[in-house]
């Protein structure tokens, strides 16, 4: 599926159920976040004190499903494949939509995921080992604090991709053209200076090898916001499952600085 | 010396007879190569075929010492402080101006300098350990060869400068600006992959330390022209004496891409 409004009709009506990478090619894929009223104002406020980890794409109105600067079509109880329900933290459980469980209350934010930075990286002609081999890339819990806003605060969590020098110069050049979507990365180089001690032990996804004569690059990921909202402990929250993102008509390349 | 007219009255009238560094700080100095017709379309193919080291800013008419796209005023063979005259490949003498030794069929290329992305740099707040040590920055021969063209041909020459790692990815994010001034590092982190051996040992410059925990990060370098042109013994060529640049009135700002 090329158009991300056939992606979003088919998983609207589970004719696609699962993750949603490689689908509508060229268009910005989403991370999710959902919280009550009473959270937004502090989770924009924190989401504006850290763009590299949490570039906000758009917020919606309290209790409005709708996010007409995405898509006009959209809403976001239906347009997500799957979603993990939170109450105080805790995973309750995943649903398919969010018909029954949607409330007037309910804030809608959208930030920017690596995958718009990715394919600008694969256009320039450089790999990404672990899209190569078939796998999820590697994430680490850093020692870096994020600016903490209200209840939101904790550690930065990167992801991480190796490169050789002058691929890890243009893979630097080309994110930072990108700063809706992460941005340039926070580190290279020395681990261990953000805290990470063993770079074959993430956090969340698969270890990457990382060759002699290359270096490695640390993006600020998407899942950092997840992370601090749920320390947070909000009474409810509501995200997309791992892979399963909100595709939007928004172009990657619309996002691009020059 | 604030303003780039002065900075080339003082030179002219013999008023100003030193380096040039940190004279009207904000314009873009210049690496001069004068050299005879018969030489000049190679040359700008090969400064074209190479614009990380050769960044052309300025080329003038056969036998014309005006460069009015640099500044209205500026007359090649009296606005340098001082200058090398080469025959055969070998140098002749250090002359003041070119006023005896100007020729009809002389063409002048002004190729930018790491100066003007230097400033840039300092102006982010990046320290430059080679300049708070009043030091030369070092400058070393790679084992990668740059692209020829006609009878120019040789090896890149690049400068050093350690950053640590969240610095050195600023350096490379802002240098990408700035293309005409040698743009974004070529290498860095693993000197031996370029056929550096020893950074302790610069070709050219001091020796700067890198500390622990610091990514030495490799410009291509405005003596690489310099080196390949003198390797080609072309039969007559004058160039600036090192630190004696050429004062434009081109802003630096003005080389920035965003």
């Amino acid at each position: 599926m090329n158009d991300p409004r056939e992606v979003r009709r088919a998983i609207r009506s589970r004719r696609h159920t699962g993750h949603t990478a490689g689908l509508a090619p060229g268009y910005v894929q989403g991370n999710v976040c959902i919280l009550p009223r009473e959270y937004a104002a502090e989770f924009k406020a924190f989401c504006e004190a850290n763009p590299k980890p949490c570039p906000l794409l758009a917020m919606s109105e309290p209790g409005n499903p709708r996010l007409p600067s995405l898509a006009e079509d959209l809403d976001i109880r239906t347009d997500v494949a799957r979603y993990r329900v939170f109450r105080h933290g805790a995973l309750e459980g995943e649903v398919t939509d969010l018909k029954a469980l949607w409330r007037d209350d309910l804030v809608t934010f959208i930030l920017g995921c690596s995958f718009s930075f990715e394919e600008a990286l694969m256009a320039a002609g450089l790999r990404l080992r672990y899209v190569e081999q078939g796998r999820n890339v590697p994430m680490y819990r850093t020692n870096v604090d994020t600016a903490p806003a209200g209840r939101f605060r904790g550690k930065l969590v990167v992801s991480m991709r190796p490169f050789k020098p002058a691929d890890a110069i243009r893979a630097i050049e080309i994110t930072s053209r990108y700063p809706r979507v992460h941005g340039a990365p926070v580190h290279m180089g020395f681990p261990g200076q953000i805290g990470i001690d063993d770079l074959g032990k993430p956090w969340v996804g698969d270890a990457t090898e990382v060759m002699a004569g290359e270096l490695p690059l640390f993006w600020a990921c998407g899942v950092t916001p997840q992370s601090v909202v749920l320390d947070a402990r909000p009474s409810f929250c509501i995200t997309h499952a791992p892979g399963h993102m909100l595709v939007t008509d928004l172009e990657n390349a619309s996002l691009a600085e020059r």
